[in-house]
């Protein structure tokens, strides 16, 4: 685009489009690593009910690792127990069984609830407190216009990305008028502005001060299911949309019906289908079957949207919804007669939206390798499972960390390449996932005319199957530079069975109890493996207190580490903090009061360039807390005690690598990440010592 | 006093002067029952260093229960270990034993370390919470004069306390000069202001607009050791000081001995002793002898303070000490003596302060029933047993909830007489802990030349048995019209042990895991029991479900409940919410899955007026949950799943009253609540109906 010579232009290493969850949560790792980043949002205000809501487990783990899980956990409903209804011989709904809502066992953290506007305030508090206010949301701006200087993609310290935005004024242009309706609702919420009048204005020159050219290093597209970025690039999505209408109610339900704070599934014999979602505050969520939808007449476009999953209705048969025509009581109509014998009323009313099922997938996650799309932008399906929410988060928080290696000159862009690759196979898991449930969901059940119907049996076995993938813990990323494993769908031959046999290269790294050498204190190993852009090479040297050669070996990897050149200093700025860059942390296997601090070398526990000692790197792995119960962390992960091994683990907390204890693991760690990081020869320019509280409050990655 | 014409006046119904821990524990009550007070303190500024910063498993409970545990669990240091060091043969200090910090099992919360500063800002945000942002601590307030008008101490509506106060300059008048220092320090933080100036000027009626007359129903003089509210009711402190002279320090160590991260008691052959207490932040304070203190010859009179237990050196025999000579020089100096052969340097010193040991506590914690003192204005001690602030926020706790009551006229004020009788058993004891510990602390070890010296052993022991003392939970109430048992030092008498073997009247309800009947999730019970103001009848009904007898007798408690006079709607305002003053809890012994909510009669889980029943006052006490293990309260509390029983527990979590179930049961509640409730009859000027949200964000005690 022709600049204009009175135009605003700025420079950002990362410009975001959309601040729902997904853009959130690329910002929030932005911020927390230290790079330079705008994120900019056409709505005019937050989200104050309804939309998304469920929180799985991985989702809790990452909320953990970024240090405000605890805010998710104590505000949110937890979620325990599913129950299921369907007729019995007289045609009634009846209890016909019972599961745990999430597996047991599987994470930490279980399954809660709450609505979107809460999960994006703890995001955004954390954007807020590690970018030291700097890294805002900025409402109310639309992009009109992005292009790319095709010549500069190779050059990693330019910005070929041009985005041309517009400040719009709050008062009129961004907030639709729904917004202003006493119950706010879902059914108008998609809202591009009239972006041809200013791409047209920009041409002619019309562009004012409210206006600006930004010139970015990437850009990633959160914008939804609309995706004006995904537009912009000419990616298409590729799916189907069902015939299938549900309605959504937030509300106090008053009802006798028993399971009503249970997470519920029911199957009516006519009447359709009801999801409970108990929720905070006494609210409860319901998904309820539309059994009569009035329709448009006219076929050819649709703009039908709401819940997480709004999708256009291309692709139908029997013509669009015709939106106006959903109405809360409309919704409630439908549920009372799907609860019948049972009496259902609603009262605080907080959101509803409507929305039609489909599942639509993007072929493509990026372009050029610096523009990039995620969440709703790339993927849309029905909403019941809570993936959606969920998916786009994990999107991000897969590409931010690789975004902040290749600005800051950590390592090589191609590691960005990495983001599609992994991510587009989780999506079209999820497609296939949620195409077998909700049409389950959706189908009557089986009976004596129903012959073809939805068997009860069948369905509650596919929840209970479903529970473990929405998890989201067990998403396993495909071999690559930064996944050490062999390419096989033979689950036993991806993993390192004589090393960590409970351990999967590729999938996020679970986590147990370990205590610590220095004060006794239990905490779980995740919670020292914090999501501040780090990668961990996990030490786990064993019983060396009992067995010479491991503490041999362990000798000789503290000097290796003090050795001129290795795979931490490498990678490392010059000046700056020892483990700014690569953090190893020492588990051993040993009984704690067996060994002092001082039996570990000091090149394991570092002092900094103050003399202070770092006491939190050494864990013991096996024993006895006298308040936590026992910890066995080498068994959990399935590490023999007389073996160890070293487990190189991705700022994201995915597995990359297994190796041996001895020279010959420590060369292979070189090899891996001489394959995607970049030496560092650089002094910064800043005092890192300066700042004595800086190892607390600071970016970790400080490059 | 005269009252000047011109001289601002105003009214509240409760004055606490001092904005430390305990003042602002009292504050915190009266901002979550909504009663009108206001808080003062002369000093213009919070706390940013030092301090307390002992945090027991009782003050934990209670944090929790005002909903702010969290936050401190998540960002103190938490102890686990305590490690006990004294000379070897070759007087080298030895490492000689290591105890669990808090007694296993003793709480669900163990000790942990925090600096005041942070405790403060906690019940600070819970206050302006509670309080809608109008509770607020005025700084630099100092107040002048007190007077009492003994014609009013009758009428609960009167008041009968005015208090002159004076707003001052913050930058000069409140801002003691030492606080400009590069390392604030606690050697000098008394600070008066020149009240008798200010008591002449109002003699010649010089007031101006600085001045304020308050008049108050109730007054609490929080306001430390030299407690100003305790000198005006002439009351004094009663106890000695030793020579024994402390030093402290909160900085990060440079040293190689291996205890430096765990709770550590050393004993050196000649140099003194040190406590390690290892802090948030990678900080740690040590408590350090000091041998040779400089000391001044005037004897007459001292202003020494510092720590948690500045006292006067009144009763020392060897002359006051030079405060000016207690610098963090000469502390390190003494610690590098007592650390030998261990190196020991310091970096990022953060506070110091010295004290001088001694033990005192006032004859009478009120006067007039209307005038009350807590915190150090009556108990001042050593700190080393991190008893000070706990106790002193134990004070207020105790207090807070019956200030409420009286000011709102639930109850009478006689309930107001069992603070002094509840707490002054509570500091005296502590001050025999206290005694006993410092001095064994401060003595030399016992050996071939020190015959007379401390045994190391018993010293251990005596740590290991304090532990207990020190948590705050075995504190125990008196019999009183609030505690229902026998007047006497057999503990087996005073436990009604058949139908609860585990409780103790008296004490504080421990707290054990117990499911939702509507939804499974797993509370702790506590956690289901806020301190909210309201008193609680815990329903433990037993298994109902196979139980016809207690089937009946759960009915016919319903029954009573909704019978128009009874004990719960008797002390109700009348349109008040039914659980505002009394809630009932219901907790079953039967298979979880065995029951619907609705097997429960309504009025164990009420609907409010907009019809919503409250799905949340039915628990299942035995059975096991999907993530958290099993749960038995039954077995934890003693009490027989075929008998069951009533607890009628006290708005600060103390037992008052254990009955049986069925009529008789009832009528000793009654009975109870007849001594002390006030019945309503009054129709309240709010509309409780209009506020949907009102149940979870305003105050519950609403009347």
């Amino acid at each position: 685009m022709t600049q204009q010579s009175n135009l605003k232009t700025s420079e950002t290493d990362v410009l975001i489009i959309g601040a729902g969850p997904a853009g959130l949560m690329a910002a929030c790792w932005l911020a927390r690593t230290g790079v330079l980043f705008r994120i900019v949002d056409k709505r005019s205000t937050k989200i104050f009910a309804g939309q998304a809501d469920g929180l799985q487990s991985r989702t809790l783990e990452v909320f953990q690792s970024f240090g405000f899980g605890d805010r998710a956990r104590k505000n949110a409903n937890h979620f325990q127990e599913m129950c299921f209804w369907s007729p019995n011989e007289s045609g009634d709904i009846v209890r016909n069984g019972r599961i745990p809502d999430s597996v047991p066992g599987i994470s930490r953290f279980q399954q809660i609830v709450m609505h979107q506007g809460n999960i994006e305030e703890w995001i955004t508090d954390s954007i807020t407190k590690w970018s030291q206010g700097q890294g805002k949301v900025e409402r109310a701006t639309l992009p009109l216009k992005m292009s790319v200087d095709e010549s500069l993609i190779n050059d990693t310290s330019a910005y070929p990305v041009s985005v041309l935005v517009k400040k719009l004024n709050e008062d009129d242009e961004a907030v639709p008028e729904q917004y202003g309706a006493k119950v706010t609702n879902g059914l108008y919420r998609q809202f591009d502005g009239d972006q041809d009048q200013f791409y047209s204005d920009l041409q002619d020159g019309l562009l004012d001060d409210t206006h600006e050219l930004i010139k970015c290093k990437y850009v990633i597209g959160c914008d939804g299911a609309h995706s004006w970025v995904r537009k912009q690039l000419g990616i298409d999505m590729i799916g189907d949309t069902t015939d299938l209408v549900w309605g959504v109610l937030d509300m106090v339900p008053l009802t006798n019906f028993p399971d009503i704070r249970n997470r519920s599934a029911i199957h009516s014999k006519d009447a359709g289908s009801i999801m409970i979602i108990p929720r905070e505050r006494d609210l409860v969520r319901l998904y309820i079957q539309l059994k009569e939808v009035p329709r448009m007449k006219d076929t050819s476009k649709s703009e039908f949207g709401g819940g997480d999953a709004a999708v256009s209705a291309k692709g139908s048969t029997t013509g669009r919804v015709d939106r106006s025509k959903i109405t809360p009581e409309l919704i409630v109509k439908n549920a009372q007669e799907i609860f019948k014998p049972y009496t259902f009323d609603i009262t605080d009313l907080d959101w509803f939206t409507g929305y039609q099922i489909g599942q639509r997938v993007s072929p493509q996650f990026q372009a050029y390798n610096r523009i990039f799309i995620a969440g709703d932008a790339c993927h849309t399906h029905s909403p019941k499972a809570g993936q959606g929410m969920n998916v786009s988060m994990m999107d991000t928080y897969n590409l931010g960390w690789k975004l902040a290696h290749v600005c800051k000159g950590l390592a090589k862009p191609e590691i960005l390449e990495t983001y599609e690759a992994e991510r587009i196979q989780v999506a079209r898991d999820l497609i296939a996932f949620d195409h077998k449930l909700s049409r389950m969901f959706s189908g009557k059940p089986k009976d004596e005319v129903n012959k073809d119907g939805v068997d009860m049996l069948e369905f509650k076995e596919a929840f209970k199957k479903g529970a473990e993938f929405a998890s989201g813990t067990i998403v396993d990323y495909i071999p690559s530079i930064l996944e050490i494993k062999e390419a096989t769908p033979d689950v036993e031959i991806q993993y390192y069975t004589k090393l960590a046999s409970n351990i999967g290269i590729g999938r996020r790294l679970d986590s147990s109890q370990v205590m610590s050498q220095a004060d006794a204190r239990p905490y779980h190993l995740a919670d020292r493996i914090p999501s501040d852009g780090r990668w961990r090479v996990l030490n786990f040297c064993g019983d060396v207190a009992k067995n010479a050669e491991l503490a041999a070996a362990n000798a000789d990897f503290a000097k290796y580490l003090e050795s001129k050149v290795n795979f931490v200093s490498n990678y490392t700025p010059v000046n700056a903090r020892v483990d700014s860059v690569i953090e190893v942390l020492t588990v051993h296997a040993s009984d704690r009061h067996s060994l002092e601090m001082h039996d570990f070398p000091q090149a394991l526990w570092p002092k900094d360039s103050h003399g202070r000692s770092d006491y939190w790197k050494i864990w013991a792995g096996i024993g006895s807390t006298f308040h936590n119960g026992d910890c066995d962390i080498y068994k959990f992960f399935g590490i023999d005690t007389n073996k160890g091994c070293q487990i190189v683990l991705r700022p994201d907390g995915h597995v990359s690598h297994i190796v041996p204890l001895g020279a010959e693991g420590i060369k292979e760690i070189e090899q891996f990440f001489a394959t995607f990081m970049i030496p560092q020869t650089k002094v910064l320019d800043i005092d890192i010592t300066a700042n004595d509280t800086g190892r607390f409050s600071k970016p970790v990655l400080a490059v």
